[in-house]
Order: structure tokens, then C-alpha cells, then sequence
């Protein structure tokens, strides 16, 4: 019988997480001030965050950074994740390529988010840290962050975007559960939050909103620091944790993805994936491809700019060189809750500048189609978020049947959708629709970014 | 480090089911006709199940049954499970037991029902069904079987619990999802459903309503065939794979368990976890105690009489000899609605009158308790229904506590409660309560049994 998945033991995990920016052939460019334009370190950034993960974010010599055995003592408690291949998807598409999915979604808490908040949490409880504040949208990485707190005896904030917060209510349970207080954004409880409700009552919150209330509660805090679900950096190397292991499993597989394609919101699990096996096409000559699959409603990589830009709305964090839509842009209610993201990380917007990776925009429809495709053939329902990247690899997929080539494509399952039926139940009633952007509206947001 | 999960490779799984009933020093009795009384064979009860699941259930010479190279196939999508040593909960018990998991909650259903819905609708398939049926309670089972009717072109109706789909409307998304039709029992859909509607219009359903919704939908379709998911043998019988794999990964990690836990609906993830491993105890001199923890709420185990007794409400099934709370007992609405049954499998039974395992029963405000123990100390958040297995064990490891013995406790984590976060959120709240019923409750179903 032909093997399905390919699962390591606990002595084969990784030790050692990959940091692309050593290996970059354009190193990315620095954060800067938004007053003064300076270059900001370490240093600049330790007020917010812990200080290793600033560290980390800036570091572009040490091409691996060992994973503090407290952390990977944790990782044991779900990793490694499966990598699978789809065989009854793959039936279903009648296609010739081979497709393997990581399975994140078997991860506790349901999708990959966990691998950086036991590392940031581990960072800021080593630092003398009692306290962390976050952002969250879907509630996929509020609630890896309010287990991680637990895990390393620390207080969680968080602050869920309001339109996720009402879509997905057993998410703020999930966070409640775990210990965490958990609250609306905008809210009333910052000065930020009440900015933003002032000019607009009825705002249903975005990413970029949640991180100013979060930003504002660490900065104004004693011993509470912010953590970051994802665009930074140190978070999508805390991520490679998942390619580092899919490369040991596609050799099990005895396979190498000519594809890699993950689903885009700020990077961490597309990163995640990605840069390990991206790592051999900088330096051991391997060609292949990699595609960040984000949603039409939010089409930063497909059609922002590259700018300097702020990291949320209130324009609190430093500005990063990044591709955007302007941090004003308020991003259609779409279900992908953790796709709603104005700009691309920096590692990953350089990488697009430098045509190292692509960007593909997905409509929300063929994303919930591919979706119920993959849940009636793998028996996993993914999360929408997920199934952005599902339907880019049918896409690729589809493009094989075509050519008859038996391409090997990977794909990341950055998390499962069982807290998301409310969206699947829309779609199968038939209530879900695209949100295409107009380029009239990406140019009026534009204008938000700083010159 | 100390390893913590222990898991098989695909060509390690097993191959073959256990039944126990060929071990049993002391046989079943046989189902009967309710008018007759005369037993039935596997002829009689083959218009209602499956033909070869009626054999399975009758068999009571072969211990080990193969598993179709179809469901092994489709087994690998997600087993084997992995076992895991509960390191943390140990530590926030100070207990000087080990403490192993069975973690059937990365099941793609989230339960560890799928095991045996795949065999059901794989036997139903080859036999030339079309359609299938059953009933749910929490919705566990009709997910999976929704699943696998999927898996194998069948085309699924579930007759949901009322009050378990109010508490719990993303199962039924769930099961929409895949194909199947979901109906609210009791409904006025079967003259079953209509008659208990009649006589108590606010009626909020119970497994044993529903199944008989099912099981007269079964017996007036063409083509049709009823599944059921726990009570009866062959459906224990299809999840020993569960046990069967722990017993190799306990081996893996170097124990043997003195005391195996799981909870009790029907029997099926109890009999799954402990079937194996009582074959050691009935063979091979072992030793080890088996706990079947049951709600205060719904005592066959503890408080029910051994008698022959409808598997249904409306007394549509064959009479099966079992402990019962009368097939009229109407459980309180608990959370761990997979547990809302008046009856214990006819194996189970038995064994619990031979003295070769026993029943606990679990108030429900404490198996909430451990529920959230468990979830801040191993990260999972775990259905209702298992959090009374986890209270059990924690109980066990609470007396090592006491006495300082080392002992290896095992327990069947049969689902993640993800879905199930109201239930946390009411006992977050503080709105949870213990419902103990009454010996003169029990006293006035018990005269519903035919004598």
C-alpha cells in the first residue's frame, strides 16, 4: 500500500530554526523612525518587544539560530506535524502532479501559530516579563498566545478584532479558557481604540487597529511586552520549524516540491514553509517555485506598493519597507479573519522585489470551493485562511493536467476551520461573495503612507 | 529530554481488530425478539445493519478480525494517534503516577468515532447500499459518519439530538459540509418522532429518540442500511485499533499500565482503549484495573439494574441484555451530550457483572474541572465527554498521591472540545451544575423494561 503520511519522531525535530536574512542576496532594509528616518536597532525595538526577538528580527549573519530547549521541550508536546500526501485530492483533480500538504492543523490549538508564541512567550518570561499583550484576528494566534502564556507562567491581553470577535465567538472562549482577558478592537480601553471609533462608530476592526491597542497597552505598561502573530521576521523564523520538517519528511516522501505554495496574511506560516526549501534555490541551485496565496480583497502582494510604511493603523510602530495598501486600508469582511492585513512582512516583500517568490490573489468563493474539495476528499475542513493556498495549488494542480507533468507541489495547512463553520454554513446557504478591491480605493488608501 | 509522544509509523499499524468476545470467560447473551423472545441471529438483524457488521457482532469465536485493506487505507489518513505522556498534568498534580493519553482528538473529526464510520459505511458500500442513517447525539459520530458515507458515495441522513444541535450548531455545519442531511429529533419526519412529540411536545431528545427515528427511517428506505455509533459490539470491535496501537506505543516507551480509563456512552472508546488490554488480563495474567467513567447524570454503570432492555426509546430495536436506567430515562442536559444514554453495551455489561472492570461516576462541575486542568497544563482543550475520563485519572493519580505509588495510568482522550466552547464559556460563567438523579427517578424508568 502506498504511505499517506510521513510523521518524524521527537529525536529527528529540527533543533535549529532557518533565518533566510543570512542567506538574502538583497538584505532587507531597515526599520526607521517615522520622525527622525533613522535606522532604529535592537535596542530601538526592546521597549516592545523582548529583546532576543529584537535581536533576532535584525540579525542578518547566523543562517541557523538554535531553538532554547525549554521551547523545544514545548514543541514536543505536538511536533512534528504530518506531512500527507493527497492522494484523494489528487483523484479528485485527476491529476497527474503530486500534491503534499503539511498538517498544521493537528497542532492543539488548531493551526501553526503556537510555534512562535511558546518561543516569544519563553523570550519574555526569561526577560523578567510578566505580562503580554497581543493582537488577533481570527483568533488563531490569540489563543496560541494565551496557552503559550500559560505554558510560561505570564498574563495575557489580547485584543481580537471586533468583525472575527462576532463571526467566531468559541475564539475568545478558546482565549478564555486558556486565562486570557480578551477584548474588542476598537475598543474604548486606549487611546488608540478611541481615536478610531471617534471617526468612525461602526469601524469593524482590522489587524492594523488591534496592534495599535495592543502596541499602546505594552508601551504603557510596566513588564508587559508585545507580541506579534506575524510580519516580523523573528516570527516567521520561529516558523520554519514547519519547512525544516516538511524537508526531512519529502525525503522520507522521496520527493522535492518543484511548488511550495502557503496562504498570505502577514507571512509567518507562508515564511514558515517556504524559506527552508527557498534557502536551496539560493544556494544549491534548486528552482523552485514558491507562491503566497492572498485574498482578492487584500491584494497587497499582487497590487500594493513598496513603501515604507506604518505596521498598524494608528500609525504607533516603526515603519517598515514593505509591500502595502496603505496602513489605512480597512479590508473587506471576508472569513479569512487573519488574511485582513495591509502590508507583506519585510523579508518577504524584498524577496517579491527581488522575483525570488510570487504572489497570487484568490476570490473568496474559489477559495471556500476548493475548501469543501479538499474537506469531502482529505476529511480535514480546512480553515478559510487555509484554503487560500488549497486553491492555489489546484490551480497548479489544474495547470498539470494540462501539461501532463507530474509536478510535486506542497502546500501548507496552516490551521483547521472547525471554529469556522459559521463561514461554511454561509457559503453552503449560499450567502458568501467576492470582494474584489477597485484600484480607485487601493490609490486612496496609498495616500495614508508616509513619503 | 524526555520523550514525550510516542507514535507508529504507517507499516507499524495494525492490521487486524480485536474481539474480546472470543476471549470472555463468560459469553454475551444473545439479543431477542421483543415478541418472540427467541434470539436473533445475524439474518434477524441484517435488514437493519449492515450483513457483515451483524456477523462481527455475533462472533464469538475469532479474536482477531481482519480490517479491510479499503478502511486500512483510509486509516492512514490519520492514524495511528499519537500516545503522550501527560508530563505537565502530572507535575500540576504533584503525583507520582506516570500518566499516558490516547489522543484520538487529532482524528480529522476531532473524535475518535471516524474509526469505526469508515468500516460501517465501507461493509454497507460492498453489500450495495446506497443510503445511510444513524443518529448523534454531541454530533461526533454524525460528523464522522457524514465523513465517511462521503469517502464511500453514500449518501448520509443523521438524526440529530434537539438539544445537543442547539447546544452545538457547528456539528451540524459540520455534517452539511459533507454531504449529509441533518434533522433535529425528535422531529415529525417518523411516526417514532411523531409519537414522542405528541406526548411531550418540549421533548429535547435523547440518543434513544433518535436512534429509533433512525432506525424507521433504515427499515422504510430502499437501499438504506443503519449505522450506529457505540453501544454494540461490532462498533467496540472497530475501535480497538485505538488500543491496539497504545499497547504497542506503551511498549515503545518502556510501561505497561496498571489502570485504563476511558469514558462511557456506549461503550465504544472505553471498549476501544480496554478491549486489548484486557485480553492480557483474561490471557496473560495481568492485572490491570479498567474504569468506565459515566456522568452522575446518566448512572447505567453505577446505579442502573443488568436486565434486557430496548435499545431505543420507542422500542423498536431487539432487546439486548444490558445495565440500564430504563429505555424511557430521559438524561439532564449536560454538556457531554455523547454521554446522554440509558444503556451500556451487551460486552460491557457483561464484563461489569463478571467483576472485570468497573463504573465511576463523574459530577458534572468535576469533570469540567479537569477538563480545564488538563487543557492550561497539555494545551488541549478537551470535549466534555472526555474530561470525565480525565477526571477519573486524575482521581487515580490523586490516591498515588497519597500512597506514593508509581502507578501507569492510561486514559482515551476520545475528542477535543472545540466545538463545544459554550460549554466552557457557561462554566467560565459559573452557570454549570451537577445534575444527580434521584433512586426514584431511576426506580420509575426502570419499570419501562419489559419484564
Amino acid at each position: 500500500m502506498k504511505q499517506k503520511k510521513f510523521i518524524l519522531q521527537e529525536n529527528e525535530l529540527p533543533t535549529a530554526w532557518y533565518n533566510i536574512q543570512a542567506d538574502m542576496p538583497t538584505k532587507p532594509m531597515p526599520p526607521i523612525h517615522p520622525a527622525t528616518k533613522q535606522p532604529l536597532g535592537a535596542d530601538d525595538l526592546a521597549h516592545i518587544f523582548p529583546r532576543e526577538c529584537c535581536v533576532q528580527e535584525l540579525d542578518t549573519e547566523h543562517d541557523f539560530i538554535p531553538i532554547p530547549e525549554e521551547v523545544l521541550e514545548k514543541y514536543k508536546f505536538y511536533r512534528s506535524t504530518p506531512l500527507v500526501r493527497a492522494y484523494a485530492l489528487e483523484e479528485a483533480l485527476q491529476t497527474p502532479a503530486h500534491i503534499y500538504f503539511k498538517n498544521e492543523s493537528v497542532n492543539p490549538l488548531g493551526s501553526h501559530k503556537i510555534n512562535s508564541a511558546l518561543a516569544q512567550c519563553f523570550y519574555a518570561k526569561q526577560e523578567g516579563t510578566t505580562n503580554v499583550t497581543t493582537e488577533t484576528g481570527a483568533g488563531q494566534w490569540g489563543a496560541a498566545l494565551a496557552y503559550a502564556a500559560t505554558v510560561f507562567g505570564l498574563e495575557a491581553a489580547v485584543y481580537q478584532v471586533k468583525i472575527s470577535m462576532q463571526q467566531k465567538p468559541y475564539r475568545s472562549s478558546i482565549m478564555r479558557t486558556f486565562g486570557a482577558a480578551v477584548t474588542g478592537s476598537p475598543s474604548m480601553s486606549t487611546r488608540a481604540g478611541k481615536d478610531i471609533i471617534t471617526r468612525d462608530p461602526h469601524h469593524p476592526g482590522s489587524l492594523g487597529t488591534a496592534i495599535s491597542e495592543a502596541v499602546e497597552l505594552a508601551t504603557t505598561t510596566p513588564n508587559c511586552k508585545y507580541t506579534l502573530g506575524s510580519v516580523l521576521n523573528h516570527v516567521a523564523l520561529h516558523q520554519t520549524i514547519i519547512g525544516l520538517e516538511a524537508e526531512k519528511q519529502m525525503a522520507m516522501a522521496g520527493e522535492y516540491p518543484d511548488v511550495v505554495i502557503a496562504c498570505f496574511g502577514g507571512g509567518s506560516n507562508f515564511g514558515g514553509i517556504a524559506f527552508p526549501f527557498m534557502r536551496h534555490n539560493l544556494k544549491d541551485g534548486k528552482n523552485t517555485k514558491f507562491i503566497a496565496a492572498e485574498p482578492e480583497s487584500c491584494p497587497k502582494l499582487t497590487r500594493g506598493e513598496f513603501r515604507y510604511d506604518f505596521g498598524d493603523e494608528a500609525g504607533y510602530t516603526p515603519l517598515l519597507p514593505m509591500f502595502t495598501l496603505g496602513h489605512s486600508f480597512k479590508p473587506a469582511n471576508i472569513h479569512a479573519g487573519g488574511l485582513r492585513y495591509h502590508g507583506a512582512g519585510v523579508i518577504i516583500s524584498q524577496l517579491i522585489k527581488d522575483g525570488l517568490m510570487q504572489g497570487v490573489d484568490i476570490p473568496q468563493l474559489e477559495s471556500f470551493e476548493a475548501g469543501m474539495l479538499f474537506a469531502r476528499s482529505e476529511g480535514i475542513i480546512p480553515a478559510p485562511e487555509s484554503s487560500h493556498a488549497i486553491a492555489a495549488a489546484i490551480r497548479e494542480a489544474q495547470k498539470c493536467k494540462e501539461t501532463g507533468e507530474e509536478k510535486v507541489i506542497l502546500f501548507n495547512l496552516s490551521g483547521h476551520g472547525l471554529i469556522d463553520m459559521s463561514a461554511y454554513d454561509q457559503y453552503l446557504n449560499g450567502d458568501l461573495i467576492n470582494y474584489r478591491v477597485s484600484d480607485q480605493d487601493i490609490k486612496q488608501t496609498l495616500k495614508s503612507v508616509p513619503e
